[in-house]
């Protein structure tokens, strides 16, 4: 079985992710592998730049996602920005920073109205093959903002976004129920489909 | 000559805005005004709110601005919400927040090029005239957000932008030739046309 590589050192997504490609050999990203800054403006092309960077570091197929919250009272933001979105109040990276990052976004909607708080997540995974092709990929999942935090599951914005037809938040939400419709999940079943084609395609000019 | 009370607890506001409308009899709001919480989310309509409950509080014309950065890296925000950005890490308002506002967008935009960093200053300003009209004006400044602050002049996130056809931040700029520039001049000076007329149109009613 091929291996494929991922490339991120967020746990709470290669957690996510692994359950998501099951069925496809998977690895974390080698622990010498490059720093790779997002600067990218938008989701796909931060994507591609962590796929590409692990894929030339490993010589293996990688696939890197990148995620965020978009809301529509701050125009799409924290979108590609999410995971650092509260900058030097929240910390360095983990549990700690994605809670400054909620409670930023909860202040910052403290006075937009209950009808005014919708919002999606959104992921963009990317698929780079050495000496083969770019595949990207799309997933989003509609919903709303509530006011305060409720739930342990899921990490990042989780506890305070309600998808659509639910009261819960995606972080009260079981793997697999949040599996099943969320940004991730569609966005890597849709990657899940294209990777046995994309790999064949270089195992036959190799 | 007919007062104006100026709907606003922002000391740097008050002071830029008596020296834009000099030839017009200004009084800041009086110490019991009622809170305004800025709940839309345009500028003018926060600035008809606010002049709206000062004009109905006091019985006199009332002039109210909402002003704010947008970036164009964070689509238009922080927009309505600068003055609040940085929500619970900021602090009450006053110099600690406008630091603690410019330091999380500064960390934000880490990542974005020089290149990208565009922005304007937006200004909507409302007249509130008992009896009579509504009136909003706009301004706007356009320039770019540097990386680190520079400056003592200004208020806000003047220390770290830069206008178009200039090096200095606006925190660099004398009073004089920030006002000759900056949105609130401009919307300001297009409120002081109309004025007078605004004023007169109440006074034959009444």
């Amino acid at each position: 079985m091929t291996t494929i590589v991922l490339a991120s050192r967020n746990e709470g997504k290669i957690v996510e992710l692994r359950r998501i490609l099951s069925g496809i050999g998977v690895v974390g990203q080698p622990g010498d592998a490059p720093d790779v800054p997002e600067t990218e403006l938008t989701f796909a092309g931060n994507a591609l730049l962590k796929a590409r960077a692990i894929a030339a570091h490993t010589g293996l197929p990688a696939v890197a996602d990148d995620s965020g919250l978009c809301v529509d009272a701050l125009n799409g933001m924290p979108g590609v920005l999410s995971a650092r979105w509260s900058g030097r109040f929240g910390g360095a990276a983990g549990a700690g920073k994605d809670r400054a990052n909620l409670e930023l976004l909860l202040d910052q909607l403290a006075d937009v109205a209950d009808e005014a708080r919708g919002a999606h997540f959104f992921c963009a995974a990317a698929l780079v093959v050495p000496g083969g092709g770019e595949h990207v990929v799309e997933g989003r999942m509609h919903g709303r903002v509530v006011r305060a935090p409720r739930g342990e599951g899921g990490f990042g914005y989780d506890p305070i976004f309600v998808p659509v037809d639910e009261t819960r938040t995606t972080a009260e939400l079981s793997p697999a129920e949040k599996d099943a419709i969320s940004h991730r999940g569609v966005a890597f079943r849709e990657l899940a489909k294209i990777i046995p084609d994309a790999l064949a395609a270089v195992r036959g000019t190799g």
